[in-house]
């Protein structure tokens, strides 16, 4: 790739000539394209914004300027023109480069993502700190269509409308049913508006129409004022609305019309958003044909675009998806609702056969939650399929609207614990806090695959507020596992031994069992619990265990503050019963990327390990017992 | 009040004669002025929307039909109208009537409500189980022109572009500026808009105007298409843009007015918003001159407009509000940033003295984090200003855009614990739950007002993120009480004694004071510990106590699960220590309306009862302790 193989640094891309840079733009493509059917990670979005990202780079300088990515999933072609090529090799991968912008990989990463609809709100806030700072440096948001629903992303642009700060917002734009939209009006100004002209035009559109005749008799019939008139010259006057300027619609893989509007909206006073249309998968066909596809992806075969990664057994989220399903046959007052992820919460299936009551509202979580809340005090029962990290957005909604109110609705609550190779922003480490001192919230756990529908069952006949949460990927099957029935606040009894317990929910059921045997080949035979719910420290089946139990391990994929843990450890202090506690937890920090493997063992959620910890506790209790005796 | 007197049901206006209703309107307004002179409460606001009030329940059947009120601090009028009026007598108190909508006090209260934002959300979700279900009610939402900059309320507006389901918005606009702005086309439309031609003309727009020699010319000369000619005649774009009907302005004090614009919008196919203008305040010229003041107001003298409530000594308010000038007079990095809340908040003496680094971005607490978080990337340190139970609203920016960035924010957590009369919705009590658990989060809370002080200059200091969360109301102020210097995790012994501890923070420090008294006169002399430190459990104090303490007191306004109680006891049970525990908290629910005395009460807040219960469980842990001897 003689091309790439000159990019090394920031702003290496300068060095550049003009006529090769489409070539450059093919050298990225394959370059990405290998990358990640290799890595895995997102393809499309990126393959879609190749040249954007080189006409950025064309106009800022870094790290002086900054550019700040919406979600940050399609940073990859800005970490390769920043001098993280060799970097990409291990992306996504544990201590590799990260699959997100990240502030402390390159200070050409001016701000972090991960979630949607951030963008504006941080540019915003770097374009005010310049002015007042007396810098000059140039600020640029990058954000799709999808991220322009969330209600953060347009409770910015409001602000943006009134602070008087210059900052360029691009609107990315790949949906293509949009560009067709916009037809006749946008050609005929897209001459005017990517050139200064418009710009002039713009501050004087009254004075241009009012001398010609259309523009006489307009103001004389309707007495139109200035505003009105911009409306005929302006596609985008949502935008304008709001006071910024809009200028496009441009070409997103065209180097020139990209480089002009840009050029343009650097003279802009205030904030500018450049509608930019750009095209999922472009340089792909396989992507260009299936965005959604080739969105995020397991290493996949470059020639037949199939994934490489052997699924094995059944997922959490399949279950949910059919016993979502087998629910809404039995009742027709189930609706479903996803925020903009009718695929990765499985509801694809629910919507292909209820199309009528099935809702994705976008990219915002709070109206999801709001909006299942108003429905649910109608007479229907919303089951709101949400992951773990983004469900954060709507901690409120579910406190104020749902709960408050004890409205039947319930949270499936999927990507719950460590999440992989996403990273920090993805991890669903804080649910099992948020949700749990949330009055009135049942908050359940599976350990495999047959007890999450038995739980998505019993969560609906409750009529109330119920979350339930469970993980990534496969799941667990306990076959040789007599089902215990679901009883309210019954954690269930997995194995009953003596001297050692060990607590353990959803994943970490497995881990527990496997503790167990280790154990007993050391003659220690363990009680071995399966809590199903989260929300409430279980005060009965700690007393019960009291007579012949010493210690108790807690292995729980959560952060410390506010887990089920430390309220059970909590509870044992209260109830005055002395146990030795072996807390196992993740600790009370950001999580980083890394196969839920590496993670593991990082974190010590190890059988052998925690089970020589379980030991050690076990016998210096032992000694103690021992000698009051 | 002859009128008023026969309201005393649900739809009793509807056997008001016509040319009475202004003059009921009169007698709604003396009722609600004494009603609200005498408890305090919402004036303004409600002032404002009395014949609004009237006409939605002379066009509504309740409680058949769904009314559902954004914030719903103005929903007095509609408690009058439907059977409530003895009830304001009791308005805010405990066990009285409640300042918001509350589905458990009436059937006509189809949806709660406290925080902004949410009506529309609500309201699509019955409109669409309406659908479903097969009914025919009708669905009307009510939402200030504040409560839209909200993003959810966006997000929801972008739903309900592109569902099909009836749905009336009311846009009740008292930005008095706004009615102004409308302008000339606003006059020029009116006619046209509010009456069935409209409707008509919106679908045959394209038609009408190829028609006219204006329409042709237009068409020919810029291709326009029917969408933009649209814009010609709706001052409303913006919503129309979404998908929605707008209908308006509005005069919201002309009953015939808002009848036919109903009548007009029930007839739209799919979501309308009717565009209505109020006055805040109208009745009263005090209220009407001044409706900032009169937005929420104690007890007042209605001849002088006078606060009847006696001052005593300054607010941790105010305490804030001069601490942040002190600070950004030594140090012009610092901004401050309020969420629509200058007043409430204290920070409009900082807007007075330093308005460019003065940020209020509207009713948008999500935005407002994430702008920080842009600004401290940048070189700028804000102090973020909002509410505890407001605060819920940006969780996940707090943990994603702040913390996991490690960047130098300051919350100021005002309304930290109880608040009193506003009840459920405004409670600040989850705030030590969910902001202990995000990494990298210091949490402090002061005792008093000195003590704010110090920790908000501490926190400034610190370069990383930290939130001071304090109470509602007056400051305690201990003058007796040498002040200890802030360290990082070091908590204060404010008295040193033995057998037994009782931890405070903030509010409860006064109280633990309070039991040490009670607990002295029975010669047991214990050590009191104010906590400063919220995130983390005092392990260093718990050890160093052990020696010659057996009982632990922790009181502690707020929640249990996640509290600094639960922490410190899981704390010891991890450390072995086998302390006893007399916790004192919240319970994990909602907590309801009153005095915060009252509540105290209620709860057990009392420096007797605890004393009590501490006398209690140590005199239990002497005789155990005697009989192992």
């Amino acid at each position: 790739m003689p091309l790439l193989d000159n990019i090394n640094e920031p702003n290496d891309i300068k060095n550049i000539p003009e006529d090769k840079l489409y070539e450059l733009g093919r050298e990225i493509r394959r370059y990405l394209i290998k990358t990640v059917s290799t890595n895995g990670g997102h393809l499309a979005s990126n393959l879609g914004i190749v040249e954007l990202t080189m006409a950025l780079h064309r106009y800022l300088d870094f790290p002086k300027d900054k550019l700040i990515w919406d979600v940050g999933h399609q940073s990859y072609v800005h970490k390769l023109l920043t001098g993280r090529k060799e970097g990409l090799n291990r992306l996504r991968k544990l201590d590799g480069l990260s699959g997100f912008p990240k502030r402390n990989e390159s200070d050409c990463d001016a701000f972090g993502a991960g979630h949607a609809s951030t963008s504006i709100s941080a540019a915003l806030g770097f374009a005010a700190s310049r002015d007042l700072l007396g810098r000059d440096e140039k600020v640029v948001a990058v954000i799709g269509d999808g991220a322009m629903t969330g209600g953060m992303a347009l409770e910015a642009l409001n602000n943006a409308g009134t602070l008087k700060s210059n900052l360029i917002i691009i609107l990315n734009d790949n949906e293509c049913s949009i560009s067709k939209n916009v037809g006749g009006v946008a050609k005929y100004l897209d001459g005017i508006r990517t050139n200064r002209k418009y710009l002039k035009l713009k501050s004087g559109v009254k004075e241009t129409l009012t001398g010609s005749n259309i523009g006489n008799r307009l103001f004389e019939k309707l007495k139109v004022s200035k505003d009105v008139i911009k409306r005929l010259f302006v596609p985008g006057m949502f935008f304008e609305d709001m006071g910024l300027t809009y200028l496009g619609p441009v070409n997103g893989h065209n180097m020139k019309e990209l480089e002009a509007a840009l050029e343009n909206a650097g003279r802009v006073e205030g904030a500018v958003i450049v509608h930019v249309i750009t095209r999922k998968g472009l340089g792909y066909k396989k992507a260009e044909e299936h965005p959604a596809k080739f969105h995020g992806v397991d290493p996949f075969d470059i020639k037949t675009g199939e994934s490489l990664s052997v699924k094995t057994g059944r997922s959490y989220t399949s279950i949910f998806s059919d016993t979502v399903l087998e629910l809404a046959a039995k009742d027709d007052k189930l609706v479903a609702i996803t925020a903009a992820m009718p695929f990765g919460t499985g509801l694809y299936n629910f919507k292909q056969v209820y199309p009528n009551r099935f809702f994705d509202v976008g990219i915002a979580e709070e109206h999801a939650v709001t909006f299942a809340a108003g429905m649910a005090a109608s007479g229907l029962k919303p089951v709101v399929a949400i992951y773990s990290t983004f469900l954060q957005r709507a901690y409120d909604q579910i406190i104020h609207d749902v709960c408050l109110q004890e409205l039947p609705v319930v949270f499936a609550v999927d990507r719950a614990g460590l999440v992989g190779s996403d990273g920090e922003t993805h991890q669903g480490i804080f649910d099992t806090s948020y949700l749990s001192s949330i009055p009135g919230l049942m908050v359940l756990s599976p350990k495999d695959g047959r007890e999450l529908r038995e739980m998505l069952i019993y969560a609906y006949s409750l009529n109330k507020p119920v979350a339930v949460r469970y993980p990534r990927g496969t799941a667990d099957e306990f076959t040789d596992i007599e089902f215990k029935p679901i009883k309210a606040y019954e954690n269930e009894v997995l194995e009953k031994g003596k001297n050692v317990a060990v607590f353990a929910t959803g994943k970490t059921v497995k881990l527990a069992l496997d503790i167990s045997k280790i154990l007993k080949e050391s003659k220690i035979l363990p009680t071995v619990v399966n809590v199903r719910f989260l929300d409430k420290a279980d005060a009965r089946l700690l007393k019960e265990l009291k007579d012949d139990h010493w210690v108790v391990a807690v292995v729980e994929e959560s952060v410390r503050t506010g887990s089920y843990t430390e309220r059970l450890m909590a509870e044992s202090a209260g109830l005055g019963l002395g146990y030795h506690f072996v807390p196992v937890t993740l600790p009370d920090s950001f999580i980083e990327q890394g196969s839920v493997d590496e993670l593991w063992d990082r974190y010590g959620f190890n059988a052998e390990v925690i089970a020589e910890k379980i030991k050690e506790e076990a016998l210096t209790k032992l000694d103690d017992e021992l000698f009051r005796r």
